[in-house]
């Protein structure tokens, strides 16, 4: 149930996401649509289809049609009202990203995958549906520009990895990888920390 | 046969469909030659994958593969004249949306999926070539921002779930859906309807 | 073991002609990787998910995730130093085209399709890397503008199923379809040989 409440909170921020980039384009309803929901479900199908999961995630039950549905709808009606939402969506995104990341991993131990290939099945899980629906609306990935949160994901998949050898109960492991992703990524926004630049200043 | 016939037919539009946007971005004879297969499989493809239904449709002969070199080589030789042709591709075209809405509902239902995610299969069977083909040509899909006729496929999917709680044999809803998908393009077009403007009017 | 060195040398050249589309858009660290990744494993990944053979080739080990990242560090610490390893990098990129397609052709075979589809399936293997680096780089894919070798695929392929009908051992015909590859190449590139041009020239 706790479970269940952060993944459709998460699919809520994921889905508006994409509603903000699809109408920064000027696409129609059926775009829009079609980009918010490729936003909240895109990074588990990636993940599903590439580890032979299927159908697919979102396929297994109309949940996510519907409360993606009804998410586009509200952020249509009352976009000019979804600014004062902005901090609620950002932790909302935040607590999904670290949930996600939790999920691709257990996804991939399912089917014996090593850990460093688990890592990057989290990591995609939690930031790829950022980065078809920014294939989609004709843009670099942002997440490959200013990197914003796939580091976070990264370290707290190897937390997960680290604390799952000491004698500690696997369910506390695992709450733990996603408070480690949360507080990273909150600390990198509030410190501005970037990944080290590669390219020579200017200056 | 029947069925085979609108397919050959349908894949054709397609087909050619990518061969006009492939040589209008000046691509050469290979990039053309994918586009145009990939605009006419692609939405299949993606369905297959989706629901684990591998290897994909159109490499399970190669009906496909010579269907589309022949209508890519035509294409290409005869294109000053392919305008002449415009009525019918539109036809073909419309037909073969129609009927390629009802395979994905189909392949849907026999992996036990529920209407509604049959429904999106269906959808995206129809119109999910010419999604990647605009993205592999660099444009943000046509269908997201001048939505032509994802709607229609919406519409029939719904009508044939509708019609099969009729104490009618099953392909009559299913011609039926496909019928509903043809009328509703075809009014669409002719009299410009379009899905409801989203964006305040500058007026 | 020959086998093994060739796969890791075609994906260094592979990754290093990623590390160069992505710095040249000035991606991040991160992107930088994901593009390296993607150009070296993209084709065999999406030929994996096409034919349903799941969790997809590079999950399988972490090698490729190790070999990867080195080269990543590598090509981004010494890239004024990358142009001296041109000729090399052209010839391990040359051997990794041939071998790939061989890979794709075989594992087309391994689930039963026909000649054409698996020759379809090694041109895809040696040169859809590439592809999903230039779609993630938001650019029209070059192997769609300037061919430059999936000909050379194709014919290595046509050639591999002519050659597996003389009286001779299948490893033969094997390594004979790699080197027709690769020859052809090397010739197309010495003696600038391209595609039909099927646009009317201007003059």
């Amino acid at each position: 149930m706790f479970y269940f409440t952060i993944d459709i909170l998460g699919t809520i921020a994921f889905a508006i996401s994409g509603v903000l980039v699809a109408m920064d384009k000027k696409l129609d309803l059926f775009g829009v649509f079609i980009i918010a929901f490729v936003t909240a479900v895109g990074g588990g199908t990636l993940r599903d289809m590439l580890i032979g999961s299927t159908p697919v995630g979102w396929m297994q039950n109309s949940t996510y049609v519907f409360v993606i549905t009804g998410t586009v709808a509200f952020a249509i009606l009352f976009r000019n009202y979804l600014k004062y939402f902005r901090k609620s969506l950002f932790l909302f995104d935040t607590i999904g990203i670290g949930l996600y990341t939790m999920v691709g991993i257990e996804k991939g131990l399912g089917v014996g995958l090593n850990p460093l290939v688990c890592i990057a099945l989290g990591t995609m899980t939690a930031s790829f549906g950022g980065v078809i629906r920014d294939i989609l609306c004709n843009e670099i990935p942002v997440i490959f520009r200013k990197e914003i949160y796939a580091t976070a994901c990264i370290f707290g998949g190897v937390s997960y990895f680290l604390l799952r050898k000491l004698p500690i109960e696997n369910t506390y492991a695992y709450i733990a990888a996603i408070i480690i992703v949360i507080v990273i990524r909150i600390l990198a926004v509030l410190f501005k920390i970037a990944l080290p630049n590669i390219y020579r200043s200017k200056a």
